[in-house]
């Protein structure tokens, strides 16, 4: 009934989830409300924290902003503790339950143990079954429980070698964050695919999605936690462990584009820079007769800085985009849905009237917002509209915890390039090269055999093996239950 | 920081539960909304319903009464399904968490299965630990998740051998009601300590904890559920099941003194009647001259009636109940206190004046209620007070579901008769006798070989061993987690 | 949508509103959220209190009970001040809009002055036009602000002054209450149809609508404030004041009917007392054979026990009542509307069956409460059915502060006795006579001439002009801005 | 308690309201809530909606933003009529009762009026005493209820005559939109200070703050509501008023600088465009050896382009800003605080480092966030920062509509350029001169006898005289009721 505006509607890909975790600070919930606060952009629909107070967990989730659940000095009085982990999650399957808020907690054997975790498991759907046909009961549908009934159900003792060997029989790309009596638990899957850093503030450790995270609270990077290392942070330091051997990494070439905030620091690279670098290979690899590079505000905004720096062709803001688009607004009637309502975007008519555009975007998914862009910009007077794309076309969906369509949605699967161009309305169409993506992020060129980064959204080369998507088994309904919000 | 008016402010025991659950209508969760209306008084601080469709289970719950949780059309038309189960709750450990509002759910190898029950287990605590030990993750810190527990890893197929599997190694008072594929599914423990009745509505049939749920819906009452059995209804009718064996029923008589609703017709007898019956033993055993006789409202009123009919001392309502009283209230400061605010019960001034009067209570807990209204009576002006409780001395806790301060904390432990009346302020003070209790229930007296029914918060004779307990492990705090509301 | 069991849903006349007010005590806004808790059965729909702390007003309004509004310290906290005066409504026209929430508030050119009242005036319409055209603005549809309007434009210069200036144009029962910075003020309209009660803890006065608002707070009654006295209460000490001359009181006997709470003193008559004598001339002017007599519960009870303590007929209580119905229910179906669903009575039918049953219940309003209960006494197996009215027929309308339907909707305006009794089905029917009512009050009988009481609801002796009805300009649409709640 | 980032935190002047209109559209409360959203920078404390059906009028107002009032389709189908209007309100005095949430409306004797205004009164405090020494009774601290009381109180007959009327008593800079059965009214103050604009969609008028309001829902611009005119709206089209007679306009020169969205089209030019020349201007005038333009993000971002384009220093987005900042956030404790929490900005370590930094604001009110911002671009490692802001230094506080702190907390009136250099930490500092602003705008220089726009709190140089000021009785604390929300 009521149009929502969260990101989906951009026609993005979207990040899940966002994680956060501190050791030794006597505001350890305050902190942690602040790095999720810093990672928003990581996933909106819901936020939860726990603490540990060296007795007892505390824990507070609900659906939501982090502004909205963690305001109040109540509900932060209540979360005592040095140790603290925290979670933003961003829905894909649309059940928006607060069953599934993270992080998530068990009562073991061994004592308590809360954990979140960024990323998606490839073999969730057929652990899951065989957990259940040994006697586990799943409280919710997301794929994390797996890996918390796996260590209950580990004959192996203490916490660590339980969450080894648990982690061992799962297949995915995982960032988690956990807390036990025996420490912050920082772990990222053996392929690094997922982000996930080391900081540090006095003499607390701090675990987190991005860099930006440590930036909020005024703690100094220290280094990415690496493919496959699990640290363990507790009053005696950190402890490293490479529990699975070492193999090459292969991360996420998205949070370049698109995921991660702009100002942070990605395996030692500045996202910022990449995007403009990238715009500028697009410049170099597509150029084009324009009068002004416009960028699509905000994501387009880097890459078309580049281009205009590389082209000389004059940056203008020529679209405005309106940051007060809460989660939900009223529904459009038919009526004033044909009006052509411009809730989120809004053409600069002065910057645009009579000229030859040049429009800078990250990406294009199913094509629905560019089409809306470029007819605004028509509408508002541009004699041409050349699109510019700062990565090349996604073809293929990701199932390492990104939301996306069915690839049939995929506007790159339905078309070529110059069908693209005529689905969405523009003169012309380029997107930068797989290799000009490369060439951004310091490389010569991707290697086939072995590429430095995960781009199966590019070129269909997945990296983890797809378990239960070549079972025929995705997870679209793991509960008999409906919970009534 | 608030002054609750919870039930237990009353100084009286409570029950801790109601459940009811319908079969085959089209309107299940409607009515079993009303049923639980009329259950209320079993538990005010959560309600939850889980109805079935063939196909899924829908359910919602939440904390308050049953009105708060089901008045919206909205919330009704998500519970579609002609099978549902409905569950009043009365916290007893003081953890008003939404983690524990019942039905609880399960996803089950065979299929999903919803849970609820009346009553208390004596050895869950062992339970959930050996549960835990293998691997058992618990999400509540209610009993009823053992049972669940149990179905889960019990090696048998069906529904009902899993159950019966599962309640084979339980000990304790309880009446089930679930629902599952099978159809909806009610138990009572082998002694038949807590009440379960079946009623037919139409071609529909009906579980409840007493009459009066059956009476809202216009449903007729066809018997009590037996001790120690199983009925399975579904499209095929009523099944019933005794894989327990049969034993002497021992079915709880202080549902007859004060937790049955007076238009309850409980094992046969109509407790309003009990009840005024006790009053005329009462009146028999422990006569005093007197100038009138009041109830303490509302619990007091049929006792009261009794003890007048027999004695011939007028009748009157001296003390006026305030019925608007919510959940909570504002918390009186010290100041405020000592005026001796009477937000609940009122004395009439009138009829008390100058008189020798005849207070009737159904029980005498810890007493604190009990002294404040034989002062209020005294400052109304009454000459002499003389209180008759119509139940024996309350010198045990109860392990069977009812909620009971621990065993120091009754009066009638700490004090005989006599000091208790010096305690409460009376001139005299008397309880029916034991075997008086027995001959208004329509026995010749209690037999203490075989007794009629559980009487142990009287006579200390606890038909159901205390296991949890005599190992000192009685369950009081089960999570590590402590949920912000 | 949904079912509400508002009061009116019981088929009795409602008293529309509750006033209290407290001067010189620290406390005087917990002490005011006290005494509208014990006045909550004059009206459940909204609540508010304002204090005064010297230099400001501090209000608090909302809907719904006192307790669900003035729990919470955080509220409290923020009425400072050492008097305070508060309001229960009941709503008459159906609009519960926050902006008629009492009490109302002006700031005047003498200062600040909140203002509530209980009754209702009888010319508020036509002089609502006259302020209207002379420059007023209406904000709210109560009859409250013309009071309040007329103080504003008055041209006399105190507080006092111009309220008696305001009075004098009014016309109507009222018992107003109001707080300026000369003190807390009192006032009783010329003929006291409505009460108010003076009262005395320790240094601080109290001023309340009945004595059990004393009761709940431990303060002592002092005497009524009279008819057309206006008490202005502050450091000084209570000045009264008779600026309307004195005329012989006509106070509303309805109070003593169904109103008042039974424990309370209403003009030095306690009306338990009363209530019980009713039913003692009842039985009487209206014997019958009968094995037991019933109340209607709650307020058939006292009536009832003077029936059987008259008759010899032994008192039982064969109807119970749910008191956990709260203002709203689902709405059933029609499904299950006409299985009879019981929400708020149910017949103990062990009592009932096979019995002649005297029901007694204290006013007969629409008829349509009635017919369910003798239809449900019927199904509970009674062999014949008498019901008995302990106030005479209710052929009029109220037009002093008292929601009443329509004339044409009041059952004794549309059948004599005997069809009365046809319509709800009784095998017979009466109500206690005109004299009879006087009689039990205490006095010989009603005196045509001079009667002692407002009983035009049962003569149609209408002591106060009703000038906006005879005008035909009943004020049912005072404003043309619907406001969203 | 809790940090709040209402803009004020900015470190801004805010605009205090927008305003909405329109007439003759089936869909007009959706209308208007589309156009309110759009203009939701000009508030964000609370938003409300009237509309006229033909016979009645229809409210929803609450605090917070547009979407957080006007999403539900319940609330929007309870608006229902062709006409409407609506407001975002920006509490200045810290007020943010419901009762001062625009609409206003009052019942007058002619039929509804409802009103809101964007601007403020100057002599409004004299007014509404007089007012209340007549009897009128305000019921809020709004000075929009001045001009309602005044058309209640005027012996014309018409709306329009009666506006007028009241409008020319009152002194100061408004727009005005109303709804009555006469149709939607549209008021500009004589000197035209406040913006309102009239649109078309179809065969509907608008009127609208600003353009951009008009762009959401697809309407075309006609033109500006003309300084001192007077515009209705109905069935028979637009009638255009002059009763004010003709004054040379005096247009605010902050809406071109900060107020309005950089997509507006103010007074026939583009916002953005405007602000790109302020930055040239800046560039021309106060020229600086660096390697970097950064603007202060978003405010900035238009006049550091034209800097750039200017100086041929390359523009870099070197400051991120964090657009999920709502309402509120956890109070930092003071451990925190000291941590330096960049809850809003973050600077971009890698564009920064070693740079010498031009940062480019638009104004510094108070200088707080400057002082923050240069220190964080310091710690970033910038060698050298040179502060430019794109309006001259702000002397002096705003009468007429806008939130200013007083004149003694601006930081231009504690010191001159080189001292608040000094206070902010910058190596140098600059602000656009009067005549470059002129020049931006189009002018050749500011003509000092009749200067082109209201440019007071630079120059202060008052256009409409400050009557409440300069008797010392602004408006502070205006009723004595302190109401609790």
């Amino acid at each position: 009934m009521t149009l929502t505006t969260v990101p989906f509607d951009d026609d993005h890909f979207h990040e899940e989830c966002g994680v956060f975790g501190v050791f030794g600070h006597a505001e350890a919930a305050a902190l942690t409300a602040l790095g999720l606060h810093a990672l928003q952009h990581r996933g909106q629909e819901a936020a939860g924290i726990v603490t540990y107070d060296g007795a007892q967990f505390h824990a507070h989730r609900g659906l939501g902003q982090v502004g909205e659940n963690f305001s109040s000095p109540a509900v932060m009085e209540r979360l005592p503790g040095n140790a603290a982990i925290g979670h933003n999650r961003y829905a894909t399957t649309g059940e928006v339950a607060i069953r599934n808020v993270q992080p998530l907690f068990g009562d073991f054997e061994f004592g308590g143990l809360a954990i979140c975790h960024n990323g998606n498991l490839t073999n969730s759907y057929q652990l899951r079954n065989q957990l259940v046909r040994r006697g586990s009961l799943f409280q919710s549908t997301s794929d994390t429980e797996v890996i918390i009934h796996l260590i209950a159900t580990s004959l192996r003792r203490t916490v660590l070698e339980r969450m080894v060997d648990s982690l061992r029989q799962v297949e995915g790309a995982y960032s988690l964050v956990a807390l036990s009596k025996e420490g912050l638990i920082g772990v990222r899957d053996p392929l690094g695919v997922r982000p996930l850093v080391l900081g540090k503030l006095g003499d607390s450790h701090v675990l987190a999605s991005e860099t930006v995270a440590l930036d909020i609270i005024g703690a100094d990077f220290v280094r990415d936690v690496e493919p496959g290392e699990i640290v363990v942070i507790n009053e005696s330091g950190v402890q490293s462990h490479h529990p699975f051997g070492n193999r090459p990494s292969r991360f996420c070439v998205f949070e370049y584009i698109y995921f991660a905030r702009p100002d942070s620091i990605v395996e030692g690279t500045g996202v910022y820079e990449v995007r403009k670098r990238i715009g500028m290979e697009l410049a170099r690899e597509t150029p084009v007769e324009a009068d002004t590079v416009i960028p699509v505000p905000d994501s387009g905004v880097p890459a078309a800085l580049g281009y205009s720096l590389e082209s000389g062709i004059p940056f203008e803001l020529g679209i405005i985009r309106n940051h007060y688009v809460g989660r939900t607004f009223i529904e459009p009637t038919d009526q004033i849905r044909h009006l052509g309502v411009k809730l989120k975007h809004n053409a600069n008519r002065r910057h645009i009237e009579g000229k030859r555009v040049v429009l800078v975007d990250d990406s294009i998914v199913r094509g629905t917002t560019s089409l809306k862009i470029v007819e605004m910009v028509r509408q508002a007077g541009a004699k041409e509209v050349h699109m510019r794309i700062s990565s090349p076309p996604t073809n293929n969906s990701c199932f390492y915890g990104i939301a996306t369509p069915e690839r049939e949605k995929l506007l790159a699967s339905r078309f070529d390039t110059e069908g693209m161009a005529k689905f969405i309305g523009a003169d012309s169409l380029a997107f930068v090269s797989i290799d000009g993506l490369y060439r951004a992020l310091g490389e010569v060129k991707r290697d086939p055999k072995a590429p430095r980064y995960c781009d199966a959204c590019f070129t269909g080369d997945y990296p983890i093996p797809l378990l239960d998507f070549e079972q025929g088994s995705l997870a679209t309904n793991l509960s008999l239950m409906n919970e009534i919000a």
